[in-house]
């Protein structure tokens, strides 16, 4: 397997965003954002993404200048328009005024219209736990899930992120509200597995563990299958009605049929006011020491692990030996 | 079926809780949350849940005149102690809190600790709604559910609630973090059915529809697997953190081996102070017009629905037609 040195990577990218219409200071942070993403094992969000974003920069979706614009403020909530840019910046923009938010007011919410795909989902997390913050946050997508009971896709996978920071390292959980992404489905097909468990429905309307099957139908499961639809539906509301941009609806309606002017969510909470703060922090680790004792499912399961926990040791194997990367993918970008 | 009218429901629980230390007020109002529960047909939190919560009373778990008391009020954020209270009013005055400290701020957040079961969750959500406020609450739980990877019970199903306010009446999200609850379980082994879908793991490890298997080996299915174990987990921390109170792993530590002194979580965003609220509620029309036109799943299933829709329709037919009440439940209550 390939492995590039993070530094080679990451300088790498930032070379081809100030090709193409990046400010240095914009360039270097986005090209870090999509090397971290890879050094912490998200690859389908790093590396592996960065053609596709590059495209969408030349084919004027994604616009490398654009910075997020106040729309309105209310005390602890404000609103923000992406004007299009990229996503990336726009979400880390977002989730710091949040995070300032929270420390002037004890909590901040900032709702961004009109931005673009944040790449991974857990990055805006991080931040807000680093932060010594609680983050929440969210974004809509274009349809790719039908909602329960139906067959067509009405409906965003809307991934949602959920944080608590520890001295230890943050805890944060990424989940999109479909089982498997078209992503992984395509990873499966590509390595000929199956799916471990149902991950939609086949075109006769059986659950299956076929990943060809589900991306031929178009109907991949939701998590807890009624639950994660209604999830899903209430993040996009949630995420229109603060934000007043689009809807998952209306991004599917868009010319092009690609997914850009998305409407997101960041709601961050300051911890470092809490008067127990450090007594909290003992009592966290309690609960993750009392789940790490969980009986293991079988001898060869391991330990239970809370959200996040692999990523420190990924990241540090990562920036030892280099980032795995894909050699097309490499090869592609070395070439741009 | 036997079916009492509302107001015959609601008076004879009122009664009840008089004879328990219930002062007038109070009294008057568990018992109309008890009544609209089953109202409007959530039968498993509404009557059936009542003898057990006087029980809970009788065996000094639930302390019928114990107030909320503040505990930090940080600006948009309080901590509130429960003092073991009856949980639907602790509950019914933390939101109220909330949406009053939205209604200041733009969003309030209140967490209430020491507190015991809310009963049906997703009433906080429609106080909320009908308030003119986005709500997002949710509870932790004793434990009742492994986490992914683990055999032994060290999460709670810890039950999670989102609604948004409508003019046509609210949308209300109300799930709990298992796929189906041990109440669930045991409707389905009292029909004599199987689950519709996989629910939970057999002794044997396997993935199985058999309710009884499930509630024979404790090990129930997070919604979504891997996904709702760590939500499960998340909203735990973040009750903890935010409201000093215990955590499920701390509430399965109690005396009694019962569930009380839980925590939660109580968020209300002020809707009514964005200046595009009337267009706004214009678009969630949009929205649910498009889900309402999905292509059902077959001929039979019917139109697809969203989160809380069916709720005005079981409400005006109870309340027509009385409630369905379980005989043996009533009969027993008649004897209290």
């Amino acid at each position: 397997m390939l492995r590039i040195p993070f530094e080679e990577l990451r300088s790498r990218l930032e070379r081809i965003l100030l090709q193409h219409g990046f400010t240095a200071d914009r360039a270097a942070a986005c090209a870090r954002m999509f090397a971290e993403t890879s050094r912490d094992g998200v690859y389908s969000h790093g590396l592996n993404r960065f053609p596709v974003f590059v495209s969408l920069i030349q084919s004027g979706i994604v616009r490398p200048d654009a910075e997020p614009e106040l729309v309105d403020a209310m005390g602890p909530i404000e609103r923000w328009d992406g004007r299009l840019g990229p996503g990336n910046l726009n979400a880390t923009f977002a989730m710091g005024r949040a995070i300032t938010l929270a420390k002037q007011h004890g909590l901040g919410l900032v709702a961004l219209r009109n931005t673009n795909h944040w790449m991974r989902a857990g990055s805006y997390g991080w931040q807000a736990a680093e932060a010594g913050c609680i983050g929440i946050c969210w974004t809509n997508t274009m349809p790719n899930m039908p909602a329960w009971g139906g067959r067509d896709s009405k409906l965003g996978n809307n991934p949602l992120v959920l944080s608590v920071p520890r001295e230890r390292g943050p805890i944060v959980l990424d989940i999109a509200m479909s089982q498997y992404s078209y992503g992984k489905l395509h990873t499966y097909i590509l390595n000929e597995e199956q799916l471990p468990f149902d991950g939609g429905y086949d075109e006769d309307g059986r659950l299956t563990r076929d990943p060809a099957a589900i991306t031929k139908s178009r109907r991949p499961l939701p998590i807890g299958y009624w639950k994660g639809s209604g999830l899903s539906l209430m993040l996009d509301l949630i995420a229109v009605l603060l934000s007043g941009g689009l809807s998952t609806m209306e991004v599917g309606r868009l010319p092009n049929a690609k997914e850009y002017a998305l409407s997101q969510v960041f709601l961050a909470i300051d911890c470092g006011r809490l008067p127990d703060r450090g007594e909290l922090q003992a009592r966290v680790e309690a609960i993750l020491d009392d789940l790490h004792q969980s009986l293991p499912v079988d001898e060869s399961s391991g330990r239970v692990r809370y959200p996040g926990e692999g990523v420190l040791k990924t990241r540090a194997a990562n920036l030892e030996h280099g980032i795995p990367v894909d050699e097309s993918i490499w090869k592609q970008v070395l070439d741009m």
